[in-house]
């Protein structure tokens, strides 16, 4: 046997508590498979008094974790601390300056910092590691990195938040709304007290951008995804949606596309979709995690399973060490993204508005007279063209008097939705924005 | 840029034309990632002047394939002649102990000698690989020896054959017979002349057994792999497992078990399965494969995509291909079932009688009083407890007078519904044997 693999945990939360107990529970496979042990050498926190349910006392404590980076006791610094920026990026620096290995579950810095990380790593030939950053225990960074790295990937997209899919696919089965909906998964634990991160998207935002770089070989591109959450979808939304054979998925989606200038650009967005029913994702319920990737050979694969939680975000992260262990994290294989970084593209973002696809409207209405032709006269005139409309029920909690017009519209640009809902813009008539959701094509 | 990776095919059927062509279209991209090129250097099989569709004038042609082995200019060998015996293992054999990487998609021979060939690359210190060998086109092998290395696998199971998969789903859609849906797979080439080793379970099986191994450390053990075909399913089966809330599903799955002395045993079996509604592996229709691992820490990660033809399968060996470009498959990391072989290992087979679960029973009788008395008494004598039990129809697709019984068990061990069996078993009321299917436990 070789000697062990010496690592320095930073950041006791959640998933510190389940590397350190998973490390523990699977000691004597992780050394058969890896070939040497993983022992942790080192651990720091914020609060060292804060008890987390496993026995810490084995462990040397560090007060300052950023004097991992230059202990010669330590082979890879396990940063769990979290944050796109501060202590977590600090120490992520540092590490990899001083030639450590960084293994981290921390999608927002390597959204933010992936790049300028991803040199680091390279120009010290240490291996920068992340498959705990996207879909928690599914191992989709490498599943896209090495098992379909024969192909051009067309499309990657997925559901990449367990939160969301958590309640729509509750408001699913119990037909309640949307706050009560969260407001029982904030008590459970599956929400944040501040959900908005979860809700509004940009966690899943974050890993798109990881995925499309991975997928793509192109630099990480956060800003310009485009970003709709989950918190405007009624219980009367998914309603309609189930009546005409779809489910309601916040899918988080990265194609690249020719323009009309010729070059080549990145479309990334995240966004509640309609997915047919018999679409793999469909089935995606509760927590979990599904990522579709579209290879010029393979074919559509998917990858699934728990995108949160200690247990499976805790299994990538040491997957990641076994992986630092066994050797395979050297060389050419070695780039953090697949490709070096002097050799990523960059693209420009893509337009939505040539885009084509079908999707669905629902517009919150004034009950009265006229409504109706307002708006079907703005389709009209944008050159949207409707497959079918629904006129229903009242939206208004308080019993006001609104009514639901919801409609699945033919296939046509993204540009003619956006026109219409221009025309319709400053309406008395709405008594609220239209909420549009596309439709996922296969 | 590195020297290129010089590679010779030997077979040049559907999967050696996919890697032919694979490798010329994406040549730019495989480059980019495994920070080399791969070259086709020479190739080989055993009829120079067919038409395979794809011009090979740019190769060197060998008519003798084991000269590969002994050619300084060639690194790795690509089999994909298949067969279990013959050319494909006296290739394997040589190239191996002249020190030449091997690449795969042969399951039967990795299922019958993956061991030794495992041990002769260990030896020989470079890589044997075969992702291709399991699940065409999906990186299921990479998944378990990679992805999931830090879990200790609880189960793994799944959707292994395309052809059996392809044939239930349409008759599912359909309601044809299999003989009918099975002559229609074989016009449309999704189906072999000869389909037994498809529909017979035995394709199925040696993937199952190779999965097992990656998946929980042990020495590949396909004799006692227990297999039973879809040849006896009827279209009446399927209706009435669909009455009652399942999809049949052809299920290779293999587990670790403790047996009653105290011995860690291996289970393994391909069985048609009744698969609930709600569970993934239920809407995988057609020619697709999935693969479930359930892990300590994961918990339920799924692999699934398209599990035969030409893109899928090339797709899996290039990506084997750019694994050993990267350098990836060196050191501790190379041994090809994860573990060296040494260190893997050997399980007694689980006897399947304890095993405690649902089931489905369907008798074909003849149509006449006592019958239903005789069967449901030898349940009871044998201790099965019956949940719902429904007589319908007439089975014989020659009108002959014969009715079928079919019902759902209570969950119990499968030797009393054994003991049932032989307690009918020679009973002049079944005009055929009964068919066991197994309902997927959660």
């Amino acid at each position: 046997m070789s000697k062990p693999l010496r690592i320095a945990l930073a950041g006791l939360g959640t998933v510190g508590g389940g590397v350190v107990r998973l490390i523990e529970t699977n000691a004597a496979l992780i050394e058969r498979r890896a070939g040497r042990a993983i022992e942790i050498v080192a651990i720091s926190a914020r609060d060292r008094s804060k008890d987390r349910g496993v026995d810490l006392s084995p462990y040397r404590w560090e007060d300052d974790m950023t004097a991992f980076a230059t202990d010669p006791g330590i082979d890879v610094v396990v940063e769990l601390v979290g944050g796109s920026d501060g202590p977590a990026l600090t120490l992520a620096r540092r590490a990899l300056a001083q030639g450590k290995a960084l293994v981290t579950a921390n999608k927002a810095m390597i959204a933010h910092h992936g790049i300028e990380l991803a040199t680091a790593a390279e120009a010290a030939g240490v291996a920068l590691k992340f498959e705990a950053a996207v879909a928690g225990g599914v191992p989709v960074i490498k599943g896209l990195r090495e098992g379909a790295a024969a192909n051009a990937i067309l499309r990657v997209y997925g559901i990449l938040n367990g939160t969301c899919n958590y309640i729509l696919s509750t408001m699913e089965d119990t037909g309640a709304d949307f706050a009560a909906v969260l407001a029982e998964a904030q008590a459970k634990g599956y929400a944040e007290a501040d959900p908005s991160f979860d809700i509004d998207g940009v966690d899943a935002a974050h890993k798109l951008a990881i995925l499309a770089s991975v997928a793509f070989g192109t630099t990480i591109d956060f800003a310009p995804v485009e970003i709709t959450g989950i918190r405007r979808v009624l219980a009367a939304d998914i309603a309609q949606a189930d009546a005409l054979g779809y489910y309601i998925r916040l899918i988080g989606m990265a194609e690249t596309e020719q323009a009309a200038d010729g070059t080549t650009r990145l479309f990334q967005r995240v966004h509640p979709h309609l997915v047919p029913r018999d679409h793999p994702l469909a089935h995606v319920d509760g927590a979990t995690n599904a990522v579709v990737a579209e290879g010029n050979f393979s074919g559509r694969l998917l990858f699934q399973g728990a995108g949160a939680g200690d247990g499976p975000t805790a299994s990538a992260v040491v997957a990641d060490l076994i992986d630092i262990a066994r050797g395979d994290a050297k060389g050419p294989g070695a780039a953090p993204f697949s490709i070096p970084v002097a050799a990523l593209e960059t693209l420009a973002p893509a337009d939505s508005g040539p885009r084509m696809g079908r999707a669905y409207l629902r517009f919150t209405v004034a009950d009265r007279p006229g409504v109706l032709a307002e708006i079907t006269a703005a389709m009209r005139d944008a050159g949207v063209s409707i497959e079918s409309l629904i006129q229903k029920g009242r939206a208004g909690a308080g019993g006001t008097d609104t009514v639901l017009v919801a409609m699945v519209t033919h296939e046509g640009p993204e540009s003619a939705i956006a026109k219409a809902l221009r025309l319709l813009h400053g309406s008395p008539s709405l008594t609220e924005p239209p909420l549009v959701m596309h439709i996922l094509s296969d």
